[in-house]
């Protein structure tokens, strides 16, 4: 077996196997697989696609380059969430500790920012002293103690995603259904989870635009999963706006902690319970989304939730500040409103150019090793839909020095439009299946 | 412009302009766009194709990449000849000094073998104190003193087609029309020619297998010249079994010189008239084909030629002793005949088997640091048409010692057939328009 011929397949479209695929797999790892060679397959993968069981052998290849998880020590259902990245998607952070407090284990391992959507684990790590570099022995045990904990991707889980997806993200072969498939469930699975319920966005702010995208990458995710026998439960969200009103990362830690506190925004409420109720379904302690949903409910209403993300936030570290306005987070020292020019209805928020206006204003990155501002952010006031008048607050900009916001401002022209006629709110979940 | 722009806008199969293919070409060159990403681009090409003025845009960047050749000052026409490579493909060797003697500037660079084909470099090489690495100056000066001379491709000419050629070899997207086209051309029209004759290779010998390939790969060249404004004419030749009877470095440059000796193999000898008198027609020395191949004929006959070829040979320091058989070139230790089995006539002698076989015995490279054993080969009794009798030989194996030529035995079981009815010899030229 040798790296030129499975290349050469692979380019005239003619499908590899399991051996073939974790021959260069393993072999990229250990060099012996140049990067230059693996990014040759990569783009002739991105260009003729791959078959089932070529994803799944590519899936358990990545999965088995590092530690995987084992969480068969008695306790609730093991199940993670994972989002494909939108704009303001600050879900996991209420959703975890929601879940875990209606029973069930979320030992769930994220990543950072690269592009107009945010990172979980930065947005965590704008909460003074928050570690997410757990060791794998403190990781389990947090899992054990406190029903779930935020980790991060450490050198020895998956190590081939992030050869490969160093590679990827460098020659244009990130947009391959396939490829992003093994990524997204190769770590999910290495983390020893039973299922995993995923939510797919869609829209001008995610990575799927269409929904035939969309749906064309939850058909591959929940097939992969069924075949290795990991159910995955996808669900298409709509990703036009942004989720919720807030954007950057202590600003949406904030919202995380409204949410919890059961006064968060309409959309982001209903799409954290919904989501913890499908885990609750996937793991079989409940048998209908309702029932799960009252659940979830429940949860936040007891402030059972709250206290439990407070006590996971500081086994890791995180010092937050219960008592005061704005929970001791980091505050930017700017803030610039935005005015609407003419009232009517909101119709459009477009998320990417939010999004791209919270990383320029230093909230995101655009390099690997760029720092984050964790201050810096965009707060919606108004949501798609919402009724304005002429000279209201359509939202806040959020900035570390006054240029910045006036950059802000500017990026966002075109961004926002206002309709005479009355705007329908787009449904949130677009698949119901 | 940046790399991963212009590499998505190839997988998506959309053409690039002249100033983003220079771009890359001269980026990969500094390191600012590294090899894998160069790499993903050649396999969006190799699958994606290039249109016209893309493979005109790539072989204009390599060939500015390093020194272009100028032979503008007084003398004759300046042509050279390029074949797609072949099984005991010599041609060059003969074809140089008779081309020469007729009125032509040959400043001839050609490669060294990596495959089943062999290199001009290697044969040359095989010659006692033969030295094909010049310096320009000495390169030109040869030109002008002998009408031609056999150089390498040194480190400043097109050095975008080294690196490229080398990641090209390691990532299967070494079979691509414009990646040929751009590769071939790059390197002719770096020795600053006024046209070139390429002998396109068809059959099993070849890189193009099939006609269609061969006729493909010849329209693009010419193509490619035309825009470029330096004529290109190619002949689609026939390459299914070995040309001439030697293959293998010393046996071939011997072969040569009887070419030269005028008694040489028929279709060695008339392939090597045809080229020149196309080179001839191309320069415009000759209003004809048919003209060109009595001037050819006739620098031969008179002996012109061959000592033309001593000339050029001794001034790059290669000993050649024309009064002994063999002319002081190396010969192998061991030679193994291989006979009939039964009687008939000889109907297929596979040339990839043949070159395969030479390539195992030392005579070509696995690796391109592999080093070249010059003694050993093959030199064929019967071509294909002729007749052999049961026990007759029908090629005899030269090799460093008796392993490798039992080896080389065994390699070539089935490469051979011998039928009962007489066979009709192929026609050599497969193109005459």
């Amino acid at each position: 077996m040798n790296a030129y011929e499975l290349i050469a397949r692979k380019r005239d479209g003619l499908p590899l196997g399991e051996d073939e695929i974790r021959f260069l797999v393993a072999g990229h790892l250990r060099d012996e697989v140049k990067d230059y060679q693996m990014s040759a397959f990569l783009m002739a993968t991105a260009i003729r696609g791959m078959t089932g069981p070529e994803t799944v052998a590519l899936t358990r290849a990545m999965m088995e380059s590092g530690r995987v998880f084992d969480f068969r020590s008695p306790g609730g259902p093991v199940i993670d969430k994972h989002s494909t990245g939108g704009v303001g998607d600050k879900i996991s952070l209420p959703l975890v500790p929601i879940a875990a407090e209606c029973g069930l284990r979320v030992p769930m391992i994220s990543g950072r920012s690269l592009g107009a959507t945010g990172g979980t684990l930065d947005k965590l790590e704008s909460i003074p002293g928050m570690r997410t570099d757990l060791e794998p022995a403190r990781f389990e045990n947090l899992v054990a103690e406190l029903g779930a904990c935020f980790g991060s991707q450490t050198a020895d889980i998956v190590p081939a995603d992030r050869r490969l997806y160093a590679l990827r993200d460098a020659t244009a072969t990130v947009e391959s259904i396939p490829l992003i498939v093994s990524s997204i469930l190769s770590k999910k699975f290495a983390e020893g989870i039973r299922g995993v319920v995923i939510d797919v966005k869609c829209g001008s702010g995610a990575f799927t635009r269409t929904f035939r995208e969309a749906r064309e990458l939850s058909s591959a995710l929940e097939a992969t999963g069924s075949v290795m026998e990991i159910p995955v439960k996808t669900i298409i969200t709509t990703m036009d706006e942004p989720l919720g009103l807030a954007v950057g990362n202590a600003l949406e830690v904030e919202e995380a902690i409204r949410i919890l506190e059961g006064r968060g925004p309409a959309d982001a409420v209903a799409l954290t319970h919904r989501l913890v109720a499908e885990m609750l379904l996937l793991g079989g302690l409940v048998e209908d989304l309702g029932r799960g949903e009252v659940l979830a409910r429940g949860a936040v209403e007891s402030g059972h939730a709250l206290e439990r993300f407070v006590r996971i936030v500081s086994a890791q570290g995180g010092r937050l500040e219960m008592t005061r306005a704005g929970y001791g987070l980091p505050r930017a020292p700017v803030m610039r409103p935005l005015t609407a020019g003419s009232g009517g209805f909101v119709s459009r928020i477009d998320a990417r150019a939010v999004g791209e206006t919270v990383r320029a204003l230093g909230g995101g990155r655009f390099r690997t090793d760029d720092s984050i501002d964790p201050r810096v952010g965009i707060i919606l006031r108004k949501k798609c839909g919402d009724e304005v008048a002429a000279g209201e607050v359509l939202l806040e900009i959020h900035a570390s020095r006054d240029e910045a916001a006036e950059r802000a401002e500017r990026s966002l022209i075109g961004a926002i439009d206002v309709s005479r006629e009355p705007v329908e709110r787009a449904p949130l979940v677009l698949t119901d299946d």
